[in-house]
């Protein structure tokens, strides 16, 4: 049995949906219906919104969980019509900071903004750009220009991390793989151009199985993803970090999320947003 | 004059962030000096923070506003001794979902979870290689695959709103880039492998101006990037979106996140998370 829930907005729905489901993933036994209601933004569409809701709460005989950022007064007075049970972050909490910060917001004048900050923006884009230029090592001289390079094995988790630092913070990431042609009598030796960009260098690694796993589906039984190779790229990258002191960590059991925060925890690199 | 920003957790702090922002972002004209305190996770990190949040209070003369998710409530106790003005999302709407989903919360447990879902971050991460292995029109025979192509000029915002379309919603997002060489006597032919998959097709465009501002960044003064340039490869990138009746919508004041979202909006193609 689902619970349903709805966010509802005005404009992208964006911020409706972070607050909604930062509250909604603290309850983990309940599989939830999520419906994302953006652009609500006539009273007609807040009319069909409150039928629609009424309806899950017939089907579901239980009220439907609603999370909105709606600014006009009108539209969202339609929807609380409706027999659901609102959470109502925005009216709860911008009182109380406004009287802090002895300024109105947005949301209260009537101009509610999405969480994209313009400023940042630029800087944001530009970093995926980067991300995707110096991706996988495809090129190396635009390193010195780099924030933080990621190393390790094929399919650790680099690229897509690189991705998140610099949509989430800006970051400038760029990645280089360690294969098997940086290795000289079983050691790896760190190319001259990670040699000199040493101070940005950061490690992932991964366990062994779970790399095979995700090779496998890759490339199924080649070489490339077999246990025995997937073991000998990590030991060997692993004893790289430790002889170098490049600063590093285990990819296997965390999100994207979890290891870019650790990153910028561990190496105090500062966001850029 | 800045107001300190404190967002305080004992796991990675993207919930207190994505809290925290989706609230400061509703007050235009205050400055915000964000600290983001990840791992508070030992009494005397919490001691420390405090100290941190006192000198901020003395430095600034007013109350730092602070934004926690520290579930441990012996630290929670020790940041709350500081002199700030603390926001408590997850204290003030747990109980009453609590009560109204008849369910305790991972928060009250002791076990806050992060907004990182496990069943759908896999796809998350599929769909981010996906949108890096058929960027810019590299590679055409995997788009039967995606769920959705995005086509326009170069430069007009393709490639990030692939990449946050496949973060942010779990889509296997590709994209095409019409250049020249689609064109016959000044009118571009849709290529067979973007013609098979015709219902796919969204369209960005962009205003020729600005077009040829973010050109001139990358290539200057080049034909590339001259107005002239820009101004016939939009208007002929608009006459197929119109003759095709491909649905498209104008990048130049919207953010990715807006992009993405009215994408959705138009299209119903459905997230995947």
């Amino acid at each position: 049995m689902k619970r349903s829930v709805f966010f509802i907005s005005d404009g992208t729905g964006i911020t409706a949906e972070a607050l909604g489901n930062a509250l909604l993933t603290q309850f983990e036994g309940i599989e939830f219906e999520r419906n994302v209601l953006p652009y609500i933004d006539t009273i007609e569409k807040a009319q069909t919104t409150a039928e629609r809701i009424n309806k899950a709460f017939i089907t579901d005989g239980q009220k439907p969980i609603i999370f909105d950022t709606v600014v006009d007064k009108e539209i969202r007075s339609v929807i609380r019509t409706c027999n659901g049970f609102p959470i109502d972050i925005f009216e709860t909490f911008l009182s109380p900071l406004e009287r802090e910060l002895g300024h109105q917001s947005s949301y209260t004048v009537g101009t509610s903004h999405s969480i994209t900050e313009e400023d940042t923006y630029k800087s944001r884009i530009d970093a995926v750009h980067f991300a995707l230029d110096n991706d996988d090592g495809i090129r190396t001289k635009n390193f010195r220009d780099a924030d933080i390079i990621l190393i390790g094995v094929s399919r650790c988790g680099k690229t897509p991390t690189c991705i998140y630092m610099a949509l989430q913070y800006g970051l400038c990431a760029a990645n280089y793989p360690i294969t098997e042609e940086d290795m000289r009598d079983g050691m790896i030796t760190l190319p001259k151009f990670l040699k000199e960009n040493q101070h940005k260098l950061f490690g992932l690694t991964i366990n062994a199985e779970n790399l095979s796993n995700i090779r496998n589906e890759r490339r199924a039984n080649s070489r490339y993803s077999s246990l025995a190779q997937c073991e000998m790229e990590v030991d060997s990258v692993e004893e790289l970090f430790i002889k170098e002191g490049i600063p590093h960590i285990n990819s296997t059991f965390f999100s994207i999320e979890e290891i870019s925060a650790r990153i910028l925890n561990i190496t105090g690199i500062e966001r850029k947003n």
